[in-house]
This record gives C-alpha cells, sequence and structure tokens, in this order.
C-alpha cells in the first residue's frame, strides 16, 4: 500500500501527565483520527460521509498496540505518517510513525473491522467485506 | 429538591496535567457521571433504561460552571454529592460539591435540557416536558 | 484589551458522546488550548518557556464557565476566538467564542490566576502580581 | 508471579464513542490505572509514595497492546483483573483482563520501565534495578 497520510498535531497541556509528558492513552486517541484522516484523504470524504455510503456502522479496533520511544511534553508539534499495510477480506493493519522532527518518538498498529449491522441480529455488528474501490483508492 | 446522591471517585494519575494536579475538564466528566448517578438513584434505573422509558435523546447540557477551592491529586479519594436544585418545565439545575474529606474541593452547576427529537425535524432535539413522576422522584 | 487570537480546531471521533455531538468536558480542553496559544501569540513563547520566563509554575483555573448554543460533531471544522477581558492584579479573565462558520456554537469563560510557589510555605501556591510587560503584550 | 489485584470500573457516558461503546483509548486510561492498583495493593502503599519512597520518576510504559473481544457500553460493570507477567532487571510487564461477568471483554499488555533520573544527565531518565523487596511483594 503506497499512499501515506501525514498530519501535523500539537502537544497540549491537557495531552500530558504529572510527570510532563504525553499520558500515553492520548497517543491512541492521536493515531485513531490519524487513521479517520488516512481513509478521509484517500476516499475523498470525510468519516461520517463514508459510513454513510459504505453502509456500516464504523471500522472498530480489535488490536492494537503502540511503542513509545522518546517522550513528547506540551508544546510540541509533531508529524504522524500513517499508512495501511495490508487490507483482508473484512478487516485492515494500520501503521503510524509519530515524528519529531528527524526522531521517530512512537509507532502505532492497529487492525480494524470494516463493520455494519448484522442482518440476521440487528443488535450485532459483523464485518462486511471492503469494497473494492476502496482498496483501490489506496492503491495510487 | 432534597435528595442528595454521594459517590466516591479515585483521582487516577491520568486525571492529572503537568503541575501534578487534576486538569480541570475531567472534573466536568466526574460532575457528568455524578448526574447520572444521581438520576440512576432517585429513578431506579441507569441511563440507558431512563432515555428508552421516557423516550428521549439525551439530557445534554446547556449552560455549566466550576470553581476550583482545593486542588486534588492522583490517589486522592474525593466523595462527590450532587442535587437537583430547580426543575423548569423541559429543563434542571444541578449543583455538585467535591469534598476532600470535610473539605470543599470544588463545586459545579449545571443546566440541562429534557431533549427528546423534534417531531417537526427529526434531525434536530427539542426540550420535552419533564414528567411529573420524574420531578416527584427527588421530592422524597 | 483588543489582543484576538483565532486558532482553528477540528472535531474528532474521540472529542464525541454516544450521542454523537462533542463530550462537552472536551470544549473545556479546547479551551485551556486556546488559553495557552492566546498567552503563546501575545507574548511571543511558548508555555514551558513563560512557566520558567516568569518563574510561576502555571496559570491554574480558579471559575470556568461554558454555554452550548449549537452541537458540533466530528469533522466539523470550528474557529475558536478567545481574548482577556481583563486583568487583576494576580488573575486575569478570558472570554472564548467558538464558531462553526457564522454560527456561535459555545462559549467560555475563565478566571486563572498567575500562580508561583508561596515562599512562606514552598509546598503551596499564591497569586504573583502580573508583569506589567505581560499586560502590556495585550494592549497592542 | 501470583499476585493479583481486581478492581470495579463502571463504564461511564464520557467513555463512550459516537458508536454508543467504549472508546478505546479509553481502555488504555482504566488500564493505566489498574496497574497503578495493583502495585499499590502488592506494596501497600500509594502511586506518589511510591515514587517518593524508591527514588524514581514513575514507571513508564514503552510499548503496549489490547485486544477488544466484547465491546462495552455506559452504565456496565466490569472488573478488571491484572497481574505481572514478569520481572526483568528494569522493567516488567502486566497482563489486565477485562471481565463482563464470565465474559472476556478485553484485555491489555504493557512493558513499563522503572525509571528515575540519570545520575550523568538530570534532563533525562533511565531504567533503575527493581529491587528485590518490590519483586518480593508479588510473590506472596
Amino acid at each position: 500500500m503506497s499512499f501515506v497520510n501525514r498530519r501535523a498535531v500539537t502537544i497540549e497541556w491537557g495531552d500530558c501527565d504529572a510527570a510532563g509528558i504525553v499520558f500515553y492513552p492520548r497517543y491512541f486517541a492521536m493515531f485513531d483520527w490519524s487513521t479517520a484522516s488516512l481513509l478521509a484523504a484517500a476516499l475523498g470524504m470525510g468519516k461520517a460521509a463514508m459510513i454513510a455510503k459504505y453502509g456500516i456502522v464504523g471500522i472498530p479496533m480489535v488490536d492494537t498496540r503502540a511503542k513509545f520511544h522518546v517522550p513528547s511534553t506540551f508544546g510540541d508539534e509533531v508529524i504522524i505518517e500513517s499508512r495501511i499495510e495490508r487490507f483482508g477480506r473484512a478487516s485492515f493493519e494500520v501503521h503510524h510513525r509519530l515524528m519529531k522532527g528527524e526522531v521517530l518518538g512512537a509507532e502505532g498498529w492497529e487492525k480494524r473491522v470494516w463493520a455494519g449491522r448484522d442482518p440476521d441480529n440487528p443488535g450485532r455488528i459483523k464485518g462486511y467485506a471492503i469494497p473494492d474501490e476502496v482498496i483501490a483508492a489506496f492503491q495510487a
């Protein structure tokens, strides 16, 4: 998958903990919106439009991991680079690299499901096949 | 309104900022769930059941204020005392007192709407009259 | 006080609650960083540099209020306009207006203290007189 | 390591996202405090006391992962079971199981460092050897 999205994030006072560095759950929130931004950039529409167009309920996370190499603090300007590493039938994997200038500050990995209502049980969700046009949008 | 609900909250590491004290937006999150707990205690049902039973979409905030008297830090055990101070036709006002032992650490005030779908415009919400039985539950 | 700072904020998925709109404590976090950005713009230095230069520990909140006029949801691009409305000896008041295009979505008010270590009791903080040069930076 | 700590957590409205389920970064915040609670239970002192007693700055995360099996929503009461799976010289690994009754809702894994100031460079931190008495407290 060659498509890469980069977005700038400023670390805020409220992202930091009592040690003065980013409270790591906040990195996952940053990565979450980076995935939304990556899809929006590739598909040319925002998350709400994507959900409506493809008849899904969202892209829930099933497995995620992060490694923290160099801490960041409030006022730091970082760049998060995101790309899809693999498409499965109904799931996909994302990799994020948080860069502090030339330094790799943190990394995240995600496995998400392309999920819609289960027609046999509307109270539950199930994986839907990812449309070919969605996959194609990342091959550019 | 005589009904008072008290709940214990432990301040967590992730609630605190780089100054080592609670990041004040977290107090609003604590107060929000204190209001949910207050209604649950008075009505004898949780927020999801309340929403379903009364056909509302929620109790959105329209105006809230807090004063911070004495800071708290991670590991502190506090008690939040919550009561409804006034019912209007479609809105109500809540007061929260966060106690650190005998000391008043923080206070919050909320004005919320008892809100449902606007039948003339389902994409919008509007205030619904608060049912008498809801108001009565706080008169005990 | 004539100095106004504007910053663009994109509402993220993680800012929203189960009703699909911004969970209001998140507005306070946005306003908090807007105040940091306002001071950084007026003083020409970031929050960490300001804390170091003026020998303070921070600008803790003592009283804050917000009104929510029109909800926002993920993907919305808003502008937060912030200005200082009043300087006291050791405190100052900030007003934030969150604009959705031409529409006023939310407002916030803050009273903060210019706070340093209490020389008589280093474990406590106290208000310090706000330096004239800080006040002058907002008169431009 | 045989020592297990269990704590009850109520899922709050503000923990949930626009899909009505827990926004997954919040699970990491829950797990973070579960680790603090696990150490507090084994060592018989809170996080602030532990930091002071052992001369460390904290237990920063270097690598963490979570899998999400069954979603939770506001009002759900869950139990988080936490244990240390391995002690290294200056790091340790934690495993969390979030139980919804008999059902495993989510799991978390953490690798953290027992970290103090680097005496050769006080602006940086480094791993310190974990004291034998700390390790012994988990062998009970």
